[in-house]
């Protein structure tokens, strides 16, 4: 079976995506249900029907697009990732898994191979935190791990609840519908950029992940006092602001310290209630995150600032609320799915690497469900989550091609 | 000359104009040229028209309500203060030398009293920071002190610039334009709540101000390094929002070590880009107030300020561009209106105290081109710049029934 992946028409689709955005490109905005976040799904879904494939959609707006296999009641293989982006983001965080997966598809297809089983491409629903502060909120619904009712009453930060916004953008029906039993799929394999620098120092084109680092969240909310910045005189304030302050450089330490340079600890957002320069802040709100490929000791961080978030409360005589947004366990990939990979790679003469994914991906909850596996491509860098985000066509071209081989041994 | 003031009218025009608002009453925000400010400055000028006073306006919006004196070629007397309030203000602020000033004037015109030189009640813009990141915008620009270029083109956060902003208001014309000439007033009182806790805590009805503190702003922008939260290493990092948060806490300690208590240092705003949960911080952006009564000690916190400024920004590898706002001389009052004030007091039997503003005002900069002073009225706990901001229905008559005495006084 000879692939031929057709890179210029997948880059002219790349960029053609990275296009529809809320800034200004090559800035790439589109976070979740905004109106740039629609009109990017609705390009997707066009070059899906245009492949032939059909699509549906679920409650939350993850869409699956489906190639008929040969036999139609086999369990499907399924591919996919996200083409949701953080403000300030750039072109290829998810939308490489996504429109790299169409492409292996389409690549098949012309080839003339016949899936038996059903190759199903995912998008899923806001992979991305940004607007209800929870990542991969379809990915985790689909995989049973977000009470539907919970998570449909998630806010953002204007205060409109998860529900509202996918029913404004036409998704509609109970989120717990949104939930696939263990065993729907016979497999899950995601193409994603390495987001580190990995395989660019290594000069490796390809990276088969063998496990993905436990993620957790958390948002602290200060209450302070405020007052007029002229007339409180220092010894009588309790400054939300100056405790975020101390809290987010305890995350920062907590982080350092853990004994391992996978820890990373980050503080991402601080909004300061009022906000008005002759204001003392009566209240802040931080969000953090830190990861670790150790469970524990990642857990251990998490305690360290909390610890830390107590001392700075109580001496600063203000009150601080935690909430644990998430703490979710590491995935370890699917033996048979990394070995038929590492075949892939070898059949097509392209070096690889094993490696483990320190950025969370839609995998770690599909993996919940499906035997699941990811595919990383070098991104130049290690830069992610920036305008200059950036991996070249090799990179995608080679990464598709894999994939594609990879696709045809899992549903053949 | 018996001088009536009406407290239940007065009382509720001061409630009428705190319901026109941003928030929810009972919170009061109303900055500068949105719609409710522009609604504010609509009910106040037809409350001043009523009164039978003439009305103009400026390019920048101050408004200016007079009463014509029996010898109109007179410099006339002024008085007045600002309705614009900061995010999540209370009904007082500004409001009590506005609407009492039109309350004592009223008060006088209803006792038979005939004024020799004309009384002019100003309204000033933007009096709050809030959105073009200085103070006193109107009265800096009647005293001369703001390049009217700049100032037109001083942006808000949203880009939008103080000349675009006004013309939309409604207010044309040069900047140039809203200067007046020293002398140009014959003397300049403004009526104001407090805003501290000594005439509370003296059991006191009245201040009589003898001097406004030194304030001063300076704006912060740190450019660091962005990427994604997971696969940066923590030693890799140059996190722009944890050195914001060391230098908001520099700002803290060296306003606490000035030696003084007088000393107040704040960071009131602090904006973090690009602002998600999963993104380091590249940049950050903070707004900072520092005050005092001495000039000089004043200005030794802005210089450990900005030295903390570059020894952060050093050990942690980013950009910090600090710009000087504002910083302004104290003002001291004018004798012979001091004088009048405590005559007024005397006359009707109220005990006064007199004091420093630690809070700036208008008085600051129309101290600038008249003899000028203040008088205080007690607010409940000091607090202001917050929606339980509470003064006095008994404090607020007092306040205008000596304002009314010292305005005739002044103008006869």
């Amino acid at each position: 079976m000879k692939i031929d992946i057709d890179r210029e028409r997948l880059i002219g689709e790349l960029d053609a995506l990275g296009a529809i955005s809320q800034a200004e490109p090559p800035v790439v905005t589109r976070v979740v249900f905004t109106e740039a976040d629609l009109r990017g799904r609705a390009y997707v879904k066009q070059l899906c029907r245009e492949a032939g494939l059909s699509v549906r959609e679920d409650a939350v707006g993850n869409t699956f697009a489906r190639w008929t296999g040969t036999n139609p009641n086999l369990e499907p293989v399924a591919t996919g990732s996200h083409i949701d982006a953080i403000p300030n983001a750039g072109r290829f965080d998810g939308t490489v898994g996504v429109l790299g997966a169409l492409e292996a598809i389409r690549a098949l297809a012309a080839s003339g191979y016949q899936p038996g089983r059903p190759v199903e491409l995912v998008i899923f629903t806001s992979e991305e935190p940004t607007r209800f502060g929870i990542g991969c909120l379809g990915s985790r619904l689909l995989g049973g791990l977000l009470d539907p009712e919970a998570a449909g009453a998630r806010l953002d930060r204007d205060g409109v609840s998860l529900d509202n916004a996918r029913w404004a953008a036409g998704f509609e029906g109970p989120l717990a519908s949104v939930r696939l039993p263990p065993g729907y799929y016979s497999a899950f394999v995601e193409m994603h950029i390495e987001q580190g620098p990995i395989l660019e120092r290594h000069n490796v084109p390809l990276g088969v992940v063998t496990a993905i680092a436990a993620p957790a969240s958390l948002t602290i909310v200060i209450e302070g006092e405020g007052g007029h910045a002229g007339a409180v005189l220092m010894a009588d304030r309790h400054d939300a602001f100056l405790a975020a302050a101390e809290i987010a450089l305890a995350v920062e330490k907590s982080a350092r310290s853990s004994g391992s340079n996978d820890t990373v600890g980050t503080v991402g957002v601080c909004d300061v209630f009022p906000g008005a320069v002759n204001s003392v802040p009566s209240r802040a709100r931080i969000e953090i995150d830190v990861r670790d490929t150790d469970e524990a000791r990642r857990d251990s961080v998490l305690q360290k600032i909390k610890l830390a978030c107590e001392e700075v409360a109580d001496r600063r005589a203000v009150k601080a609320r935690v909430e644990l947004v998430n703490a979710d366990p590491p995935a370890h990939c699917d033996p048979r799915i990394v070995d038929t990979l590492v075949h892939a790679c070898k059949t097509h003469g392209l070096p690889f690497e094993r490696m483990i994914s320190r950025a969370y991906h839609d995998s770690l909850f599909m993996s919940r469900i499906a035997p699941t596996a990811m595919l990383f491509i070098p991104c130049r860098g290690g830069v992610s989550h920036r305008p200059d985000e950036y991996a070249s066509q090799e990179a995608i071209a080679q990464g598709t091609l894999v994939l594609a081989e990879t696709l045809a041994q899992l549903s053949c």
